[in-house]
């Protein structure tokens, strides 16, 4: 099913008087990105990488067959309008051969009454069958991790895949990051491009804000309001991080789930990768021996991505106060990780 | 509700401290454009101009207060990674006042054992509510309607907004030419958008392929395959043009409903408008006294777009096949059209 | 000279058969850009403008007819593979009606033995002919001055042209702060879009890099390096900021003059009007009342910049020594100014 | 020289507190694009490559170290603004590495009283110092000849390279094909991206229009005015064509050379290459065995371009008159080769 498998099959006569063949096509390019699982992340994190060319070549796996060929026709149908990405989808692994970056965003949703920890081991499970396949077709792919709860996923298919840890990143809170800059744009009149924050930790409730970075052309809020992201302070600037942190809630109250942001956020870190650029963005990364953590686990700090993935890890000075909040996180991920079977 | 809102009322000391204000902020900018309805399409549509920069503001209508402010914060959330486009959102219609186009994808579905004219009917009494209003906050607004059937309610829209023609436009069969000419790509294994070929008429069922203009390089595949589009076609491409038709039938059975194409679809469209592009595409317009059609109604030929709406239609050599079917879907709307109560 | 003009009188028996007119194109559309100059300054200034669809047109005017219909041509061949911007250029000034911004790229050279305020004082006379014309055709225009002395001649055109002091832009230190983050870029390997930093004041010799602020991801590299910018810092960072003045200088010893980072420069700015981004650069505004300054003086400072030119200007935190350059500039510039007849 | 070497040897304290190197960028991406010849050709293509984004990565080569050195930091000067491309430039072809493509601006201008042939066989010359340079560091590159006279001098690549005929390509007639576009949409007031037309053959003064494939909307201008192209046409079309062939002569007598049209039209085809588009374009390609010609030599023809370069040929059906332009110009350019030393 697909594009590409048309394309090297079909033979007609009106294509032959056409068309004199120089040299077969080349039946893959350079910047291919996999998408694992079509639901509505999935898709919103096509579509963005679609619209904005940022791959040259897209391939889509699902379980269920029908929703991802109707999924892989509707993004097709539009391609006459697009710098013709090519766009291919299979149940099978096969179709995602050659891919620079797997995105995963499959997995199992929590079940009434079940426990979060009951909920990582099935998508464990789920990665156990994934991962493996996705590295045998794309040996040298970053895996670019979306499903939830992202922390430990990444961590599990950083165990689960055997690649090096720059080359399996964790969307993490490059999206806190993203809503926190457009909060602040909303109360400054400045464009969020221009809002500089960084939103680090886990992804989720444990967020950290690291307040002493917040800054508008290298001009500290915290100079002009000391007491900001305190409890003290009379503008109550901690509001906009607790409000990043109802975000998903409050969407998913709303819409029943999140999916245009994410789909925002992976785009722009793919073509990070893919452009090699070398920016800083907050994603989910081995933090073991950074800021005192002591234990194996994944958690976002500002990294600078280039094609091999996480180049460097950004040494922000925190406070007490962030670093206790990490440490919690990292304990509390440690914890998870231990009971769960890899 | 919006960001628009908020960056007017925001007062904080901080701020005073940081910025020192000029010239307050223009509330609103050149290139605004409102869609009505967040469903599927709409937000298809929303997600497609909002990657694509196509526009510099976006304005959000509909019923349903929560969809609408989820989908909103969704979409606003990943604003710090595009170029700064504002997106607003209210069930009320001042929110849209200045747009350039105004989208419209809200309607109501088909119930079962509804009929079709009982449907149209109720979209009609949707459309009396809603274009006056937009009207009304944007009266030099171009209309591009794209609620099914797609045909009738354009023209629904042009007698109820009192606007020109030339700023009534439906959808129409730009994303049926656009299926055609990626499923010829498919087949000749050359990039949809060097595949040229025009699906006219009804966007739907009774649409019109005009295989004598289908070509590559100015090459007709008429010249190469005289018999092409007909029953006697050993090569069979009217499969295509049949495949064209199934398309939306297909997704919907596959995936529920059909969104990517339509939304990429829509932007080029208004990409033609509000660059003052003069491009060429097949959309809904008034065809009376166009090959030989004498009825008021709307279906797709190729026009040239630009800043205020269709500026030409392209009168392409049409045959007799061609030409009955056409003035069929004109007599079939125009029946319909008759029994409705605008 | 020019495509509207000839698309308006063209009229052809061929062309009627084809095209059916419904309304006529519109003459202009909403988002023109003037550049006066076509030297190769205003030159690279059209062409990254152009490449990248800043505008939906552009008008061209200089006194050198020849050359003028030389650079339009050959603009215009290319438009094939762009979005359609539209080029015209003329002598005559009515080409420029209704644009939203004017670059004024024109302006004459330092000849043999000429003195500094010898050239000033010609400028002035240039601009006296100029801006009246430009303003009589766009009067709610944003000037954007990039003519040299920039600081100096984005008064005089303030002076000339009536306009309140937020429509009347230098393109400043927006050039000289992306040479420092490039520089920094190279030092770090992290992408100059993630390093920041800020020149800000006089462009050129006397600028000042604003050390307090610069930062990856928020940590200022001054707390990393207490040093750092003073002649004692061990790894004399400072040497950047010589080397951003120097460039100029360099490049024009090396190929005879700048061209390309100045035409991304400016094309950045028009992109943030025209949009209404509100993003923040580094630009040529009136300084009075700021930072202590008396003079009624430009100089480059951080601004938000919107569709109505200036919003916001950002105060940066300075210290003594970055105000006593900055005052000095003032001072030096208000000498000069003085010393005119506008 | 250039931003690579120095972000590999950079190593500072206040580097090391910042970042902490996870794993070692890259050196060098994916889709790098070598531009041999820094003139006005060369540096627009490469003006035009940056600000699209085609590349990831730019590399420059020149003999005049000066003139480069002052190039290469115009364009870096830049990136801030851009998604950081490198860019990267050396007298020393160990630059050009892994290049994905290899354009050639570079070549000798004619002197006075010099015999075209002279100047060919001069430019043979700089052509088999250049290419095997080329070839060795890059042995997977498509070869992009710019430099006149292209037909010839892509031949010349073509043996000196021994590279496969695909991966030899000459920028051509795309460039006349893209003004014969822009001229009819001035006379139809149409999008030139909606004029279709080709100009195909030699580059130059025998260049041939076919008029047969002209369309808008599939609408052959040939079947509205069967006179087209003739010197009978009232409406004297062949004009434009003439035009085209005046363009390049009038340009270099209005501005002293062209530059924007054909670094607009270089960066289209590399990114048809780059990104695997197989879109079709009219460019020089080895036409021995297509239409009758019996020489080994390269004539511009629509060809489909991917990654690999050129894919297939389309097969337009051309008149006897156009059959013996494109086999006189054969014969022409087989005697130019005939008397070259290779």
């Amino acid at each position: 099913m697909g594009s590409g498998e048309a394309m090297a099959t079909v033979s007609s006569s009106l294509k032959k008087l056409l068309l004199t063949e120089v040299e077969p096509p080349s039946p893959t390019s350079g910047s291919k990105i996999t998408i694992v699982g079509v639901g509505q992340v999935g898709m919103a994190c096509a579509y963005a990488i679609l619209t904005q060319h940022v791959a040259t070549e897209i391939a889509l796996v699902d379980m269920n067959a029908n929703k991802l060929k109707g999924e892989m026709m509707d993004l097709q149908h539009g391609l006459t309008f697009l710098r013709n990405v090519r766009v291919n989808a299979s149940t099978e692994y096969s179709v995602t051969a050659g891919s620079r970056i797997c995105i995963i965003t499959a997995g199992a949703r929590q079940q009434e009454g079940e426990s979060r920890l009951n909920l990582v081991q099935r998508n464990v499970n789920v990665f156990k069958t994934i991962i493996p396949q996705l590295v045998k077709y794309s040996p040298n792919t970053v895996l670019l991790i979306v499903t939830n709860p992202v922390d430990v996923l990444t961590y599990v298919a950083w165990k689960v895949s055997g690649l090096p840890k720059n080359r399996v990143i964790g969307s993490g809170t490059n999206l806190d990051s993203s809503r926190f800059r457009f909060l602040m744009s909303e109360k400054l009149s400045v464009a969020p491009s221009s809002c500089h924050g960084w939103i680090i930790g886990e992804h989720g409730d444990s967020s950290v804000a690291v307040w002493s970075g917040v800054n508008v052309a290298g001009v500290k809020l915290s100079e002009l309001n000391p007491l900001i992201g305190t409890a003290e302070d009379p503008e109550d600037w901690e509001a906009l991080h607790q409000e990043v942190i109802q975000s998903a809630y409050n969407i998913i109250k709303y819409k029943g789930y999140t999916s245009w942001a994410i789909g925002t956020s992976v785009a722009i870190l793919c073509q990070a990768i893919l452009r090699n650029q070398h920016n800083c963005y907050a994603v989910s990364t081995l933090v073991k021996d950074h800021h005192g953590i002591t234990e194996e686990v994944f958690l976002s700090l500002p990294c600078i991505l280039g094609e091999n993935g996480i180049n460097f890890i950004v040494h922000q000075t925190l406070n007490e106060h962030e670093l206790k909040k990490l440490h919690k996180s990292a304990k509390t991920l440690q914890g998870i990780q231990s009971e769960l079977q890899l």
